[in-house]
């Protein structure tokens, strides 16, 4: 490297590390909102969260900075393979921020937050009047957003599933999703008309939070997660949060009379944590650990909860614990009943608690009404109703709440083109599990409680080069095969079918 | 007011507005840290806490806001009551700080942190070898800040009891001891002599946490906390925490068989909050709220856990719940046993569960630690052994531990002179209960649990003028008298001869 090169280098670190340090205080603050901030606090807390983004925001709009890494991006071949990644993620990430201001940029922050706490509120109070204005200001500021980003014209929807999964256009997932549809919907029908009856009953027996929180534990614990970099804590939305390289938390929700709902929410979460706490080094050295999409992370959650947690294996694995945890539920179910009560297909209203074969139809509806905010400047009033057509058209049954409706996720309050990246990720796992299968017998490490060989497994093939790599080209290097839906079609027709005797 | 002063004065303001900014980040930051910070993310998080710390600390050497206030300073009979506090308070703020860099201030604070991690350690694993370099390293920061200041000469004990109790010396605090050593080590001789058996076996019935958690939101909600202003979380040493205008939050612990420790230390910190809740909106926009000094603080605190807490007129009114939320511990217990119980005087070796008497001992002894460590430079080495002879002497039991000895307290991994305003926090709150014993009927309003009638004497009375006021000149304002002890003794010396039939 040229001594011009080092020093330009050099200073660039200087002000991410800085940036790092406003970043941590933020995830902290955002936190602590989540989970223990009382309400009349919160518009302060924003406010005081929304000023420290700001100051490293206005960081990276330093001339000497912006000097030092466009330098850099005209001696790529100077620097290492982690280098590249991050000069070449600050020049993208200029170009699309170029011509955004720091009033905007604080202004933005400000309206994300109250819509946050909107939203928070409507859904406490079942009122979407609540957070329609927020919602309509949500949508202006992407539009905004991408009508100033440099990068890609002309604006659509793409532009904002581009900053989740980087290469995915509406093009491509309105053929990903019509596979889905033209397989699934059929299948959907013949499983709803098997005479096959799935126990159920036992899944709502009443149980104490102290006991949630043990199993919770428990399988934090299986499934790998360190306790020493990271902490549990309870939300009503469960959400896993990478604050520092060595602090990355989850969180889980205690439902009275739906354990699972904290079982699988706890297993989904810890596969992000695990992602996270099993990266390497050199991420947080170069500081390209954001680069990682976000269907590669729902990938590797929906692995965890799914491939894994729902897998024979994991059920016959942890079944004694469940057993011993909560007595007064297991008492008089077996083995194989409570399998097929975690995997019982039934159309229902939210999506996180979906089962995973329906799961898929809660994703299409919201991407399919996400275009239309988006592209087709649909009204925002219209859209619970929007809502509860595609909830009859795709799984036959009518919200008759906003909470169980358009007010039950999060995402919107902070902007569009984040639910595709849940459905993609049950589609590159899938690949990638048929991959793993080849090279070792997954089901056999987890039926003896060795997923930490799995998981040797997702840090050096699927987790290393995740953050080095756009998903496309990512996929391709793990499973040396081109992007498909069908792996995951494949498994969910064989495993359903097996599961209804079709 | 002058133009000028206006143009002055609007200056300062907004130089504090983003200070207030950073310390609520902190605040923030370090509620996060004692409650769910994971062990290896502790230091990366205290980094972040200090970087911000320090960016407020360098606005403040800017030196147009300096010379905004010193004008300000010149200039004070321009301005309002509560401007007058602000600025004489910025410009001794000054005097005091003036020769610490923003470099001894970084450096310092990560000390500090360290400090504190180091402390939580060593108290886990009993060994104060882990945490004497720092309690070295803290003694050496403190006597360095106080060399720096050029307010007050030369450099003791004093100048460190000047930052926590304005106005009180090593010479008023030997008299006051001295008065209590003269009437509480006879009484005391007298009280462990006594035939009175107190039933106390019932207060290590076994309880879940929920249970607690139950009574602990129970008893906040009677003394007046309002929860949408505050929050209840759980950490092993409690405190309460000021976060922002509306956001005061009160920690407690859990024991599974003891659970008046946290029935007492919620009564406590829920004390600190009612005062930070309840005093005037002013102090807030005049960034004032500071002002009050540890020892008004903890005259509330121990007026709610003490005065109000372990009256019987307290325990009638909640006596009825304690047997709803714990009917394992109280199902063969009278509300008189309960009473006598709350009240039982047993020398025992941590301070935050001792009983209302022997309390005032353990704070004479780290008093007298203190100024040795200070004033004659004891040898850190030696403390341990001196802490203990000390619990001999006055209390004639000795810990066999470091954590039931030496290491119970964090206070001294951030410095010395704070532990005399515990006790000087008795010594107020006897006085003023006095003269509101004059004006209202106290005892009959809690135990008909009309609380907020006294809350209501305590804001007009004692909390209104705190931050505007010194100890002495706010004391003799509340009750017309100069300051004395005797309310204090008077008092223990009654409520004991009776319990104990002296």
């Amino acid at each position: 490297m040229q001594n011009e090169t080092k020093k330009k280098l050099d200073y660039v670190l200087s002000v991410l590390k800085i940036q790092q340090i406003y970043s941590n205080a933020c995830a902290v603050l955002s936190f602590d909102m989540e989970t223990v901030c009382p309400p009349k606090g919160m518009s302060n807390q924003g406010e005081t969260s929304a000023y420290l983004e700001n100051e490293s925001f206005k960081l990276s709009k330093d001339p000497k900075y912006i000097e030092a890494y466009e330098y850099l991006y005209n001696h790529l071949d100077e620097l290492d393979e982690f280098d590249k990644v991050l000069v070449k993620g600050l020049h993208k990430s200029y170009v699309q921020t170029k011509n955004i201001t720091p009033e905007m940029n604080l202004e933005w922050s400000k309206a994300f937050n109250q819509s946050w706490v909107n939203w928070l509120n409507a859904k406490e109070k079942d009122d979407f009047s609540i957070f329609a204005p927020s919602l309509s200001d949500v949508r202006e500021i992407n539009l905004k957003t991408i009508s100033l980003n440099e990068e890609r014209k002309p604006i659509s929807y793409d532009n904002l599933l581009d900053m989740y999964e980087t290469g995915m256009t509406g093009t491509d997932l309105d053929r990903y999703f019509n596979e889905c549809k033209e397989r699934l919907v059929p299948l959907l029908k013949k499983i709803m008309a098997s005479p096959k009856k799935i126990r159920t009953d036992f899944l709502s027996r009443p149980v104490t939070d102290e006991q949630q929180k043990a199993m919770s534990e428990y399988l934090l614990n299986t499934i790998g997660f360190d306790f020493t970099r990271g902490a549990l804590g309870t939300t009503e939305h469960p959400f896993t949060n990478g604050l520092a390289k060595d602090d990355i938390r989850v969180t889980t929700h205690y439902y009275p009379t739906a354990f699972l709902s904290s079982m699988y929410s706890v297993i989904h979460e810890g596969g992000h944590a695990l992602f996270e706490m099993f990266q390497p080094d050199e991420n947080y050295d170069h500081y390209i650990n954001g680069k990682k999409t976000m269907g590669m992370h729902e990938s590797t959650s929906r692995f965890y909860e799914n491939r894994i947690g729902r897998s024979r294996e994991f059920v016959h694995l942890i079944f004694p614990k469940c057993k011993e945890i909560f007595p007064n539920v297991f008492f008089d179910v077996t083995e194989e009943e409570f399998y097929e009560a975690i995997n019982v297909v039934e159309p229902s209203f939210i999506r996180t608690e979906a089962d995973e074969f329906t799961y898929t139809f809660h994703i299409i509806i919201r991407y399919e009404l996400e275009k239309e905010i988006i592209n087709n400047n649909a009204k925002i009033e219209d859209l619970p109703k929007m809502w509860n057509d595609k909830y009859e058209e795709y799984l036959g049954i009518r919200p008759s709440t906003y909470k169980e409706g358009i007010l039950q996720d999060v995402h919107w309050s902070f902007g569009f083109g984040y639910f595709p990246t849940y459905a993609l990720g049950n589609m590159y796992n899938a690949m990638y599990y048929n991959k793993m299968l080849e090279e070792i017998d997954a089901p056999g490490l987890v039926e003896s409680g060795n997923i930490q060989k799995v998981n040797d497994w997702m840090t050096e093939r699927v987790w290393k080069r995740a953050d080095r790599l756009e998903p496309k080209d990512w996929i391709k290097e793990i499973t040396g095969r081109d992007f498909t839906v069908k792996d995951f079609l494949d498994y969910l027709e064989e495993k359903y079918s097996k599961l209804y005797n079709l």
